[in-house]
C-alpha cells in the first residue's frame, strides 16, 4: 500500500487548513497511513516545513509488531501516555505552530489532558481529514476488497444449506462466522445479521436464538476482514412458498436495487442514487416501508464516506462542519468519483409482517461501475 | 437487573458532586442504566428536585428493540440527533443547572456541536462515574458472568483435541469461535489469541495463518459474551516434550497465578495482588518477562474497573482526575471489595523463544475469592 503518497496526500490537505501537522488517533487512519495493524498507539505527522516527518508512538505491547508493520514513520516505544510523547515530538519539531487533531476521535477527557502539555502550539479540531482521502480507494485498495467480498459471496454458497425450518437463527450465524474463517477471513465486519420471518421486518435483525419458521423471508447480512478491508452483503432467501404479494415485493426490492446500480456513475450525486432505488419502491407503493439509506461506503471500516441517502438539510452549525469536511478532504462527498467502494442496498420492511433487502458492493468506475458481489440476485425459495 | 437501583445510586452520586443531571452517552452505561442493548442511543437522567426522572432517546431503527427492552425511562424516537433530543428534553426540566457528561466518551466534535444547544445549563466532564458502579456487581450480573465463564471452559474442552502441530492458529480460533456461538454465546469478547511457538511469546498474539509448530508452547486466550456479560480465560498448552526449562517457566507462573488468587480479599490494595504475583516470578528470575498488570475487571465491558496493577505514580494533573474518579464512583478502586469480578492473568514471555499465560476469572467475595473458572491448570503437554 502506498503509505508515503497517502502522507504526502495528507500533507497537501494540512497545509491548504493553514496546519503545520496532525495527531491521528483513530486507529483505522492509523492503519491507512501507515501500515499499523494493532490497536493502539498515536501518529504524529509535521508537514511544516518543506520536509515532511512522521513518527508513530505506542506501548511495549507492540515493539514487535510496529517494527515489522510501520512504514513511512519512525517507532517510539513511549514509556509515557502515547499521545503525550505524540504531543513532545511535535513540540520538538521546528516552526510548528499548529496541529490538527481528530475532533471525532478525541475524547473531551483527552483533549483537557493533552492543555497542560501543548505549550505554545495550538489543537486546532479537524474533521474528516482522513476520512475523505479513504473515500477514494487505490487500485490495490480495491483488489483487496475484492478478495473480501469474493470470500463472503463463497460462504454464502457454503451455507445455504444450513437454512432450513427449525434451523436456529444463531446457528446460521455461527455456520457464516465459522465459514468465513475457514476460508481465511481475520473477523467478522460487524455482527452477522440473521432474521427469519417476522424478524426480516428489523433493519437491523442480530441473529436471535428462535428457529426459522416454515414460511417467511430470512434475511442474511454479513461481512468479512480480510486483509484489513472489510466486505458487506445481504441475500433474502424465502422458506416455503411465497403468496404473489411477497414475490412482487422481492421483485421490487430487486429493480430498486439494479436502479441504484444502474446510477452509479462518476459524476453522480449520491442523493440521485438513493433516489433511483427510492423511486421504484415508491412507485410500487412501497416508499414508506424502506426506512433507511441506499447504501454507504466501505474499506478499512464497515462504514466510511460517502453515505447514499438523501442530500441533507443541514442545520447552520452542521452545514459548516460539512463544508469543512469536504474542503478539508479535498473531494466532493455528495458526489461519486472513480474508485469509490459503496453498497447499494435498499430495503422494504412491513412491521408485523417481513422484510427484504437485497446488497451489493460496487466500485465507481471511470465510465460507470462495476458490480463487486457475484452472488446472484434471484429469489431463491427454500 | 435492578435498572432502578443503579439509576437511583447514581443520582446520589450526581448529588454529591454538585449535578442535577447526567447526559449518558457510552453505550455499555446506557445498557447499565436502562437495558437497552443496540448501538445507538442517549440516556438522560435528571436529578433535580425529589423526583428522578430518566429519558432515553434513539432513532427509527430501534423503536420496536428500545420499547420491549428499556426499563426505567422513558423512551423517545428523535426525530433530531439523540444527544440533541437529549439535551432538548434536559432543558425543560425545571430547576435544572448543570448536567454531567461523560468526558470519556464524549468526542470533542460532540461537545462542540451541543455549545449551541446547552443554552444556560452547564455541561459538566465527569469521569469513571457509572463505570464506578459497574466494578461491584451484583449477584444476578455474578450468576450471568459464571454462565459465561463456563460456557468458554466447556469451548476449552471441546476444542482440545484441536489443537495438534500443523494446524492453523487461525482454524483454531475458528473452532473456539464456532463452539463458543453453537453453545449459545452471542459472540466474543474480544478477537481471539491463539500465538504458538516463538509467538507466545506475544503477549497479545491475535491468530495468524502460521502452523503450530511441532515443539513449543500455545497460548489460547478467549473470551465469550452472554446474556451481555464478558467472559475472559487464557489457557497454555504444550506440543511435544517441553524442556526442563519450559516447565518450569509453566510451574512459575502457574505459582504466581495461585499467589495472585490468594491475594484476593476484601480491603486487599489492587497493587497488592498485582505484587503477589510479581514476587513469585521475580523470585523465579523471570520477573522482567512479565510485562503486563495482573488483571482487570470484567462484565458488561472486557476491560473494566479495577485494574490489578502497580500503584500508579500519576503526574498532577492524572492524581486529580483519578480522586474525582474515585469519589464520582463512591468506591476506592485501588481496593478490592466484595462482588468485584477481575482476572488473574500473569505471564512471562521470553522473546524469540516463547511465553505462559494462566487467567482465570474470579468474583470478590466477604472472605475472600471464589475462582468462577473451572477448567483445570495443570500443564497439558500433547
Amino acid at each position: 500500500m502506498d503509505y508515503s503518497g497517502r502522507q504526502s496526500r495528507l500533507a497537501a490537505l494540512l497545509r491548504e487548513q493553514g496546519l503545520d501537522s496532525v495527531l491521528v488517533t483513530h486507529v483505522p487512519n492509523i492503519r491507512y497511513l501507515c501500515g499499523f495493524t494493532g490497536s493502539a498507539g498515536v501518529l504524529a505527522i509535521s508537514a511544516a516545513g518543506k520536509a515532511r516527518k512522521a513518527a508513530f508512538f505506542t506501548d511495549g505491547r507492540y515493539t514487535q509488531q510496529a517494527s515489522e508493520e510501520v512504514d513511512g514513520a519512525k517507532v517510539v516505544i513511549s514509556k509515557t501516555a502515547a499521545i503525550v510523547g505524540a504531543v513532545e515530538w511535535l513540540k520538538r519539531q521546528s516552526k510548528l505552530k499548529s496541529v490538527g487533531v481528530e475532533a471525532e476521535h478525541m475524547s473531551v477527557a483527552t483533549r483537557a489532558s493533552l492543555g497542560k502539555y501543548a505549550g505554545s502550539i495550538r489543537l486546532q479540531p479537524t474533521s474528516g481529514l482522513i476520512e475523505g482521502l479513504r473515500a477514494v480507494k487505490e487500485k490495490a485498495e480495491i483488489e483487496q476488497i475484492r478478495s473480501a467480498v469474493e470470500l463472503a459471496s463463497r460462504v454464502f454458497e457454503a451455507v445455504r444449506t444450513n437454512i432450513r425450518p427449525g434451523a436456529q437463527e444463531s446457528a446460521i450465524a455461527a455456520e457464516i462466522e465459522y465459514m468465513s474463517r475457514r476460508l481465511g477471513a481475520e473477523g467478522m465486519s460487524f455482527d452477522t445479521l440473521v432474521a427469519a420471518g417476522k424478524r426480516s421486518a428489523l433493519p437491523h435483525g442480530v441473529a436471535s436464538q428462535n428457529p426459522l419458521p416454515k414460511r417467511g423471508f430470512v434475511i442474511l447480512d454479513f461481512g468479512v476482514i480480510l486483509g484489513g478491508y472489510c466486505s458487506d452483503m445481504t441475500r433474502t432467501v424465502y422458506l416455503g412458498q411465497p403468496s404473489r404479494a411477497e414475490r412482487k415485493m422481492y421483485e421490487s426490492v430487486l429493480e430498486a436495487q439494479l436502479a441504484g446500480i444502474k446510477a452509479v456513475t462518476p459524476g453522480a450525486k449520491c442523493a440521485e442514487v438513493d433516489r433511483a432505488t427510492r423511486n421504484v419502491l415508491e412507485k410500487a407503493g412501497l416508499g414508506r416501508y424502506f426506512t433507511h439509506s441506499t447504501g454507504h461506503g466501505v474499506g478499512i471500516e464497515i462504514h466510511e464516506m460517502p453515505g447514499i441517502r438523501k442530500a441533507a438539510k443541514p442545520t447552520k452549525g452542521k452545514k459548516r462542519m460539512a463544508a469543512r469536511a469536504r474542503k478539508s478532504a479535498g473531494a466532493q462527498f455528495d458526489t461519486l468519483v472513480p474508485g469509490m467502494v459503496i453498497t447499494i442496498e435498499p430495503g422494504v420492511y412491513i412491521p408485523g409482517e417481513g422484510g427484504v433487502r437485497i446488497e451489493d458492493m460496487v466500485v465507481v468506475t471511470e465510465t460507470g461501475c462495476e458490480v463487486l458481489t457475484p452472488t446472484p440476485k434471484e429469489m431463491i425459495v427454500i
